[in-house]
C-alpha cells in the first residue's frame, strides 16, 4: 500500500514534467486517492476575445484534474492517458484563478471514468464548467 | 453578402484578440465559409509528460477550429461561444506541428454543430484527435 | 409560481405522450424542481446480446431523466429538446430494474445543463452509467 | 482472413440476439469492414411527445451502427462493449425510417473509435444526428 506521501510525490513528479502545465502556471492544490485539485491564476496570456479565461485553459485543467484523480488509483508503475473527455462551459470563466476538482466515478483495471468541475474564483466561487472523462491505465512495458 | 476578404478579416480580428492563441503561437491557416484550419508549431512549452503535444493544446485548437468554422456562418455582428465539446484523443500527438480542421455539420439560428479533426505533421500526417462541438451564436446586444 | 402538483402534472402529461416510454414501460418515480427519477423494469424485449439491459435503454432513460429535470425549471408553456448528451456505460446493466436520476447543473434562459446517473437494482444498487446533457428551452410559438 | 460472408454472418448473429433491436424492428442494411448501416421503420411505439422518432431510438441505432462497425474489425472470437458515446440531435427525426451509418475512425487493439450519422428518410434524406463513440474489444476469456 502506497503512503499518502508517496502518492503525492508520484502525482507531483508527473505533473511537473509537463511543459504545458508550466506554461499555464498550473499548480497542484490537493492530491487524495480519487480526488485531485488543480489551480491556474489569471494572466492575460490565457484569455479569449473578451478577456476571460480561454476555454482551452478550462479544458486543460479539467482534463488534468480528472486525469490525476484517476492516476491516484493506478499501479505505481503505470501511466495514464486520456481516451476522451466532454466538457460543458456553463458560465464565463472570470476571476483571479480557476480551480478544477477531479473525482473518480469508476476505477477499472483498464478504463477509469472521472468527472471534473471547474470553478472561477472572483468575489464568489462560481461553477464555470463540468467535464466527464475516460482514462486508460497503461502498465509499464505495455502499449496503449 | 459578406466578401471572402471581409469574412477572413472578421475571423482574423477575433482570433488575434485571444491571448491564449498567442501563447500557443497558433495561426489561422485557412478560412472558408464553414471550414477553418488552425496550426500550432511544436514547442517544449506545450508538452505533456512524454514530450508530446499536451492534450490541452490538441483540445484548444480543435475547439478553436470548430468555433471559427461556425463563426464564418454567423451574422457579421454576432459573437460565438462554445457550449460544449467532446474530443477523442486517438493517437499520440507527435510532430513538427498540429493542425486542426474544423467543419460545420449544421448551422442554426441559435445553435451550430461542428466537427474537428486534429492532425500531427511528422514524417507523415496522422490523425490524432476527433472532436464534436456545439456553439451558440450571440447576437449584438443579446445575452447568452 | 407553479405548485408542486401543477409541476408534477405538467411533467407527467408530457411523459405519457411519448410512445417510446410506453414501449420501455418507463415510469416517473419522482418529480421535484431540478430533479427527476425514471424507472424501467427488466424485460427480455429490452436486452442486448448477453441478456442485460441494452445500452439504448440506459441511454434513453438517462436522456429522459435529465430532460425532465431541466423541464421542471422551464416556463410552463415551454417545451424541451435535447441538444446533445454524452454517456459513459461504466458497468453491465443487470438487475430487476434500471433507475435514472437526472439533476440540473445550470438552468439558463436558452440552454440548461444536466447530469444523470443510472443505477441497476439487483441484490445491490449499482451505478451503471453517468451522463452529461445539454437542453434547449423552446418557448410557445418559437422555433428551435 | 475472414470472408465477407463469415463477417456478415458474425455481425448478424450478434445483432439478432438483441431483444431491444427486435423491439425497435431494427434491421442490418449493410455490413462492410469498418462500416455498418442500421435501419428502423417508423412506428407509433417509437415516438416522443410531438410524434417524431424518440431521441432514444436515434441514440440506440447510432450506438448500434457504430458498435458493429467497430466489431467488423475485431478478432472473430472477441465481443464489443460501448465505453461511451456522445450524440448531437441536429434536426427533428421525422420520416418513414431512420438510418444510422457507423464508421470506424481508429481501430485499436483495446479501444476503437467510431462516428455515426443518423438520417431520416422522408421526402428527402436529412441528417438528424451525429455521434462519436468509444468501444472496447473484449477477447474470449477476458474481462472488460
Amino acid at each position: 500500500m502506497e503512503s499518502a506521501e508517496a502518492l503525492a510525490a508520484r502525482v507531483r513528479g508527473s505533473f511537473e514534467s509537463q511543459g504545458m502545465l508550466r506554461t499555464l502556471r498550473a499548480s497542484l492544490e490537493s492530491v487524495e486517492p480519487g480526488r485531485v485539485v488543480v489551480r491556474v491564476p489569471f494572466d492575460a496570456s490565457l484569455t479569449q476575445q473578451d478577456g476571460f479565461f480561454h476555454a482551452g485553459v478550462t479544458s486543460t485543467i479539467a482534463d488534468t484534474a480528472g486525469g490525476y484523480a484517476g492516476y491516484t488509483m493506478f499501479a505505481a508503475d503505470a501511466s495514464v492517458l486520456t481516451v476522451e473527455f466532454k466538457i460543458n462551459l456553463v458560465r464565463p470563466a472570470i476571476g483571479q484563478y480557476l480551480e478544477a476538482v477531479g473525482k473518480v466515478v469508476k476505477a477499472g483495471r483498464t478504463l477509469t471514468i472521472t468527472t471534473a468541475e471547474v470553478f472561477a474564483q472572483g468575489q464568489e466561487r462560481t461553477l464555470v464548467a463540468v467535464c466527464q472523462q475516460t482514462l486508460i491505465q497503461v502498465r509499464a512495458g505495455q502499449k496503449a
